[in-house]
């Protein structure tokens, strides 16, 4: 492990095909799970990512995802709460940046082939 | 890529963060991370790889995870349903096998670090 970068709240643990997942660990995992469980979450995450800068204000996902503002909202708060957003208020909108390593530590749970 | 395994039902598309994801491979990633997003379906995923030979049956599942029979065969059906294990019917017993390369399919959308 070379990588320095924060880890999101509910990362745990090895590969859960390499050694037997606890019960804690479970837990938390599965809360994270539940936070990207969900289409327009999804989307979210995939359409901060691409935006100019790798962040984006709700301002600018409204119009794509098709949803009301205080929907976008709603679902990005579920992310900041579940450590893969993370929320900076500049002027009036909030803008938002995925945590650096969030997505990737439950990646490296899921997965099952070695590096 | 070189692999030629079994994709899972859920799996999709190119990582989330490279790719703008679409309303409907947002639609069947969620269904699938839904199935995993459960305490105790992580859990048996994790124990299911790590028994003997790579599968199991109720019988070796019930006493690790503390559920009842039923609430274990339940969680295994959602786990099936989801493209994550096959079921094979042995003589009294199903056994449950991981289908390869569905955990990775799950982790490659997520993952946001080249290879």
């Amino acid at each position: 492990m070379t990588t320095t970068l924060p880890v999101a709240t509910g990362a745990c643990c090895a590969p859960l095909v390499r050694a037997p997942l606890g019960a804690e660990d479970a837990t938390r995992l599965a809360g994270t799970l539940r936070a990207i469980a969900d289409p327009a979450r999804l989307r979210l995450l995939s359409l901060v990512a691409a935006h100019e800068g790798g962040e984006a204000c709700v301002c600018d996902l409204v119009e794509p995802l098709g949803l009301s503002q205080p929907t976008v909202s709603h679902h990005l708060k579920v992310l900041v709460d579940a450590g893969l957003l993370t929320r900076e208020k500049r002027g009036v909108w909030a803008y938002f940046t995925l945590v650096p390593g969030a997505l990737d530590s439950i990646a490296s749970v899921l997965v099952t082939t070695g590096s």
